[in-house]
């Protein structure tokens, strides 16, 4: 995507210094827009832990290339090169012990190492494999815009070319992913091919994603919108100010059941109070294959009390600046994420097309998924 | 109410000082916990369009009391007696033109002025019916407490003195009122008896009243709580973490819809999606009988962008700071209310009973009210 004018992903390498990892630092934004450089396995695993940098996918993204930078330390002790190597997986995958896409990337790139023949291939062969993963991260995020593009399409065609008002929560957008997003794909696509959208975007409560990262998003990239408090969306679907929700997926249940961040679940019920149609964006590598009642099986996290007591925005001179927001001597709870159940989504987009919430639908699309497990 | 021990009500007039209205300012809490004189009619129009007091039946025992103040000043003016007492109403009712209670409150006094013998007289007459309107604000929350109880201790029965978890958003507790509160007086009623209470507290973006001053009083009464993200309920309610739902009401139509703070309605399609009931505390004076249809007719009150665009907190120095949260180039919407249609309300807690949230079941407990509109 574009920040302005210019095209980035949320992390790469430069042809020109190899050894370093770029970032988009996102605890800095919207207030600031700063590249971090990233040019040891420690400091990732850091980046990542800070959330640095965040999003299913990016995180995935930014575990792969930590295990290169690693393999490129590890030649400096050639003994150990493997313990090194080994040691490093291990730190990467802890750094966010819930987040699916790291392990997995992690594990991906680590076998690579292990298979490829002398120091300077292993790197090599880590380096190239990173970029694979990040590559096809931001292709899956380019076809779900793909898969999702004609439902914006038709909701244009019915309301004669008025404006699309889309509501979404939390990011979901290219700042998630390497590039593209997942509930934004789809709305990238649509403004692009000039159709008229206008994105509702919850602020998203406690960290702010809404206001703090989908808002800059759509901003660079010209997208109309409008942020809103997480409680004001079921007004909105009252005054048929809403055309239809997307929303991303950290975890979706082979039979449809939808893990998102915390507030989603409350939307799809106003959607479904509403007769407005609830779309979940989701990318292939956040199904889980082996749960089936998510209510039940999915394992929510609890985050320390520090992100719904403290928040930071910019003080009258414009400084950065941390304020506490709740009571020190009140308790506080900070759940994460909630269970969308399936009968409320009216259809997953995915990168391989739109299919219903249920598992035979899923099924028909991811049969090798289905297969595999 | 207690505040470390001492009662207070949120207005009133000591007998040592008869020409200074007290108020606890609102705008201070929860860091600091001030109490504001108020000496003249001008300063209580500030007061109130500032909120240094706010909640529907505190605003009319202030208009009241300012209406009071405006006859001691008019003595000064014999001539042009009742021009002022007339202009400091219309300032009064004007400065929050949305508030019924506040038009209503001023208006009784303001009659009673017109009625009553003599300067001095007037302004005794005056002084009286203000603090009658205090005694039966804080009188009927009271009374809301006594129909409330024995819902939350049928509840703790059938959980056989377990916690009986509460969910509440906004503020509708003892500063919304003159004393007591609509949805917390049951709750105060039951801690009270020793019945074991514990209260979700919503923060309730944009003003965070619920982190802010609900969770204040809470403490102040030794209520067990916790404060929650907005977003947070529907989880807890999937979780069967709740077992019921509390909230206040700024408008209840006689056909049971309500309209009350933002969000309430995402509460209120959660609460009913997993068979918790939804409880609305209605004050008699709350209630429109000219309105049948709340989605429709209710008008919504949108209130300025800086509400959501700024917050104050402490920063690290324990000094009160507003930040920025939202990016200056994102436009931002702010309504401050949602109406929850009258299915989804189990029943109506009021100062005359429960009912259910129907005309013929509230026209049973107010037949009076009926025939008068």
């Amino acid at each position: 995507m574009e920040v302005k004018g210019k095209h980035y992903r949320t992390i790469w390498v430069d042809n020109d210094s190899p050894h370093i990892v770029k970032i988009i630092d996102q605890t800095l934004l919207p207030f600031e827009f700063s590249i971090k450089q990233i040019s040891t396995c420690a400091e990732m695993v850091l980046a990542i832990k800070d959330m640095h940098v965040r999003g299913a996918g990016l995180i995935g993204a930014a575990g792969a290339y930590g295990m290169y930078l690693a393999a490129g330390e590890a030649t400096q002790d050639a003994e150990f090169f493997m313990d090194h190597i080994r040691g490093s997986a291990k730190r990467l995958k802890q750094s966010r012990p819930t987040a699916i896409n790291l392990e997995w990337a992690v594990n991906r790139v680590l076998r690579v190492i292990e298979r490829a023949e002398g120091f300077s291939g292993k790197v090599k062969a880590a380096f190239q494999e990173a970029q694979k993963i990040a590559d096809e991260d931001a292709d899956s995020g380019r076809k779900i815009g793909v898969s999702g593009l004609p439902l914006i399409e038709n909701a244009s065609r019915q309301k004669k070319g008025q404006t699309v008002n889309i509501l979404t929560h939390c990011n979901a957008g290219w700042l998630a992913l390497v590039d593209y997003g997942t509930a934004l794909s789809p709305v990238y696509a649509a403004h692009k091919k000039g159709v008229n959208v206008h994105v509702w975007v919850d602020e998203t409560r406690p960290r702010n994603q809404g206001a703090f990262l989908t808002a800059w998003e759509l901003s660079q990239a010209g997208v109309p919108h409008t942020i809103i408090t997480d409680n004001e969306g079921g007004l909105l679907m009252q005054k048929n100010s809403v055309d239809m929700v997307i929303v991303g997926s950290d975890r979706t249940t082979h039979t449809g059941d939808v893990a998102n961040k915390i507030g989603t679940y409350l939307k799809a019920l106003a959607a479904a109070d509403n007769n407005i149609p609830f779309y979940v964006a989701v990318y292939s590598s956040s199904f889980d294959w082996h749960i089936s009642d998510g209510l039940k099986d999915i394992p929510i996290e609890q985050r320390c009390d520090e992100e719904v007591r403290f928040i930071t925005g910019l003080d009258e001179s414009g400084k950065k600046t941390r304020v506490a927001i709740v009571p020190a001597e009140s308790p506080v709870s900070n759940y994460s994420f909630d269970v969308t159940p399936a009968k409320f989504v009216t259809a997953l987009i995915t990168d391989r097309g739109i299919c219903n919430a249920d598992k035979e639908s899923i099924a028909s699309l991811f049969p090798d998924k289905i297969n595999k497990q």
